[in-house]
């Protein structure tokens, strides 16, 4: 997945500790202790997978920690790769082994992989969209809390990038900044004087006058904050050449052609993964 | 807020730390170790306020840990109170305090809000769609890994009821249970005997004959599975008196008013927290 | 065991970071890395056997951790079951494999077995005490800090049931809640409407009066608290076809039988996990 | 209490957290969340009290996480000293604050308190049968997984004094280290050789004939093993000027007596902390 | 300090306990608990002090959680502010309070100080070196594990500048990327699409030809890999306009002014953090 | 490595976590996901290797949790064992599997391993200079935070001995102490009647006047501090057969043999672990 699996481990495991707390009390007295199974996860609805990987942790540490019996196991076959476009009925995976590891795995895993599945598929919707311009779609950090690694790896399975994962690897200066800093010159020369060698300094713009401070203080690159697909335009070509741009805002299935159109670098899109559409899935015991 | 306020705690440093990692760069180069500002969370759309207190305790931590100087604070004073419900251009809560650290919690607290009132903000609508039959509304366990206590209590928040926390806290006997335990009856006998003294024992059927069973079973409550309200109705007549019902699965803002009409108990609605709309907020540095 | 191995593995670990900290300096000094024996574990005392899954989780965790040597491992090979009943001599298990590892784990895994084991001989004698009478002989929330799960395991191998494992997962009103409540009739009522879907609501009554009381507002179960056969009789009578009824307070082998000829569902006793004998066992190196 | 009270804090939050877990659900829906009261600890039986801030952490515990409001508190004041000595129906303590947080802490507090005091009681009266011998009564690493730093407080609060905390701290070589080793002139040397600066060298001796080899090799100290008050005294009189002597195994009541008159420096007492019988206490709500 | 504080006070944590482990059994049988004193902690050679907030923050967890005494405090006056350049004999702060406290921090927080300062005065040695030619002084990640982001805010308080944090901040291309992606040009196009939007390439070059496929390559900044200052110039006057420039290898005092003045922007150098001298500072209890 | 493993592994996860954070930018946009090749480190200068299983340790965890792909392997082959005195250009070890987790784990192995031989190489020669004499060189708690059981092992590899832990296992009387509890003989008696069974009591003297007191208070062992060799020399002859002796503070490797030929018993050098000369070493990707 080139995420950082020992990260993924941890949030499986709250996950799962989450939901299964003190144990399974319908499975323990339902399901006997050596009952095995066969099961497959199965789509109910048409949208790109992503999670697979993640699923398979699931079950993995379900059986390792929950399951009724010592040494239980669960056998996770991915029968699609993460970026297949499914369809209604098709099997994304099938489990065999421990009944009681993969009932107590059942919800958290779908939890994971229906929602980067939803974010991938609405990913590839907006990727598709504006493939003919040459602009990037990118993230946010409008992540559920605690998920960003997987709601961030979702969106590349969907053909998005990735724009920084925190506060820690990229400078992006804002209003905020600005206002405080006393202005975007003062602001952008502190950036550059400090910045941790290898980091681009970007500038959060939000009219063409700013725009013309940012790149008078040498921005590397440009926010362009809510603007009109006019305004854009100008202010894209203001940067040609000088700024790479990105449009932030607003930005919609119903907009984000116009937006693209006018020649920005990049566009980075909030609702990815703050309003997360789930994909519908189910697990089902199949024998 | 009537939840667990170390996990609370335990949620929100995790949240900082994926954000912030190693720091802020951006705010330790452009923004005065002392500065000191005044800032307002605003609502910028219309619904149901849920999680100030998350937002509270992120600034407080942000503070706590990662501003430039030592001993800084930011006092936050919410303006509302969960429940509240926001028009567009309400000030939710004001902050002041140290400029770095309200700018460390700013992203990370507003995707907890957002998350928590468009959640609430979706219940309450469904709430108030059925408010005259009755019928309680209530989630699943379909939230965002890691999330729950924060989901469950948005629920609450737009008027929602809580079915069971996890695995741990109630019995219930779904389909895959049935099948492996080798029928209701059995499943059903097993549970009564051995359940821990105080839990209920509650069936998943998805027919009449189901439902039938279930009663004889005396199970204490039925979850009558995507269920045609012709059905719905005459498996709520059956059950009355001997077992309490809960409709499930496919449950929409089109479809909730008729099957919330067929008299059941209750009505689980998995999209309240798996597919959640954010609520549209800002804050603003003021002064 | 059917509890959350994983919560176990915790468990164990703390538990040896507690007794071998920064090492074994016994050990370390006297043992070669590379030796390796067999070794038993054996009773000196009669009882019922529980925990020998924790003891395998013991000294695992002592060869993976504690070992002088990379790679060490100990095979531990149960010789009975856990619900055993040993006599002094009986082999309980026997481990072959490093030296060090197995002196590491050995006084931790002893701790664990001797409480478990002392806690499922103590329940085995009361339940068979009352076998003639249906009453049922549960735990209560009296255990060892931070060893709710393994002594609540115990009092099932010893053939005990289990009352709730904490505050999270059954509603019992006590003397203390209804008298801020207002009364049994309020709070009663508080629990019915709020409580999440599953459960029960159990009150504490001290007199016939309150059972009267709490059968009006219609609990599900009584506990009655500290009464006399006679009375607890005249409770069980009342409460007959309305509500199930526990016995609480005061138990012990001299009084057991009559409380439990009073026809009461349940008894509960305290003295199960907080008052154990450490059933006596010993490990012994054989070659 | 002269222990280290992060890892007090420590076991007390695992401890609240296996109680509360998601939530105290009785007291949520029938406690007002602004609900102050007083309560008193007091005790139901006489002994020997241990773990007053033991319990007064917990209480600051369960006010800081799991009161039903924020900012709740607890004011906890002892009114006895660990050590006292209580009679039934003394008062321990008073408590004023948050019912919900009071509540919540209730029960765990207790179980820390009853057993601490458990402990000191027991080791109390083995002190005072030998006070007119000299002889120190020591504990073991027999002590509850987790709890070891509370149990051996309360050894001492009781007038014990303490072995060793655990294996990183002493050297203590056993039959099996001497078996392993080749003899105990071997594991003598080597131990004297490679001790870390500061530690002395104790051996367990099971005959009066391996007294003799632990006194040839020069150890500092010979634990007599399960030796009759003659062997014992016989033993005693070997070592007097060349190394002190601790008598272990099966002491009792009744024999503890008899094996103090021997003249041995120390008693160890593995009964003072695995078998332990909690003393009688209850929590009031006064008003 | 400008650093996660949260992080230093998990660190400080993290050697407190490794220090401290079950307790201080010195100062616990020889400090009264109730004692209190004044310590100053003095320089004992000539160099930069760094780390002064750490201290105060080992005291301060010392007190919280290894004082004799509840609500024990150690009040921490630092006399001189990090940067400050001392003199044998200065005082650098005052502690007052629990004297158990102050023993108790005492070794580690030395232990942080006395390593921190080290760094500073390293690096503002070399740093003084090359004031002349407006070359940085940067470190590497060649830091003691676990200790980076105060290695690092040492060369920072030293007059130096920090290179990436870690792998994840930033790109560096280096020998053996190169080898395995299959030359410069393939792995910086690589890179230049895929890197996180906000960060630079910089790439490796250990000869002139390599420079000229980085130029040609587009990377933004050059790593100058233990060239002779006659290369080293020649590569700086390819890159003039093009590219940054970073000299790297073999760095010390002797040679470190002919590399400044071949134009290189940085210089890095992995001794200031690798190989460290720790300054001479004591802590003596004045009162 | 005799030390405790779990330690080890804690203490390696947070030094690549500290390294690689949320991923290695570089090799995920350089380095195939599938490639693999053979890597070997070598000495760059000549000194005692130590640290190569926590080197083996850090691969694992890498190709555990860092790699591209998931169930990537390192295979890492040790070519000499710790405390092989390595010469420029000998092979320390091969390691040949997924480049991805090689590269992720380069710098953190050699980050232990340059550190960790640094001390065993100045140990080996301090030791070398006393080895006519029979003193022992032992350490220090002057060690880098978090890494004790690292640098104190570096120590036995070097050939000396360890001093105590930590504060923990051992009575050490400083002048901090005896100034506190009002005199040598009141601070001896005091930790000679409460010394947890198994420990010796040092008494730190600074003069002669200081060394008989110690003597008279019948101390088992005491630190001359800071004396002159013709100091050391009466004092150690006052303690000959009274008490063991240990030469401390200013301790080169000018004076080390003048030191040692006073006939003092052990000689602890700070500066074997709080100035640590990392040994030069480097990876290297060989096919």
């Amino acid at each position: 997945m080139n995420v950082n699996l020992a990260e993924v481990r941890r949030i499986v495991k709250r996950a799962l500790e989450e939901d299964i707390g003190s144990g399974d009390v319908t499975s323990s007295l339902t399901i006997p202790a050596a009952s095995v199974c066969r099961a497959q996860i199965i789509a109910r609805d048409e949208g790109v997978i992503a999670g697979l990987q993640v699923a398979a942790t699931v079950f993995a540490a379900a059986a390792d920690t929950y399951a009724a019996k010592k040494g239980a196991k669960v056998h996770f076959v991915p029968k699609v790769e993460d970026g297949f476009r499914a369809h209604r009925g098709d099997v994304l995976a099938e489990l065999t082994g421990s009944t009681a590891a993969i009932l107590a795995g059942e919800r958290t895993a779908l939890n994971f992989l229906q929602r980067m599945s939803g974010i991938a598929t609405k990913t590839a919707r907006l990727v598709g969209l504006v493939k003919h311009t040459g602009a990037k779609i990118v993230d946010t950090r409008k992540t559920a809390p605690g998920l960003r690694i997987l709601d961030k790896y979702a969106v590349r399975v969907g053909g998005g990038s990735n724009h920084r994962f925190g506060l820690y690897d990229a400078v992006l200066i804002k209003d905020n900044h600005i206002r405080v800093a006393g202005g975007i010159k003062k602001a952008v020369e502190a950036a550059k004087s400090g910045a941790p060698q290898g980091m681009n300094i970007e500038v959060e713009a939000a009219s063409i006058e700013q725009v013309k401070q940012a790149l008078e203080a040498r921005a590397d690159m440009i926010l362009l904050d809510n603007m009109s697909p006019a305004t854009l335009k100008k202010a894209v070509e203001l940067c040609r050449g000088r700024a790479l741009t990105e449009a932030s805002g607003g930005v919609s299935e119903r907009n984000i052609v116009k937006i693209a159109e006018t020649g920005v670098h990049t566009i980075s899109v909030g609702a990815l993964t703050h309003s997360v559409k789930a994909l519908d899935l189910s697990l089902e015991i199949v024998s």
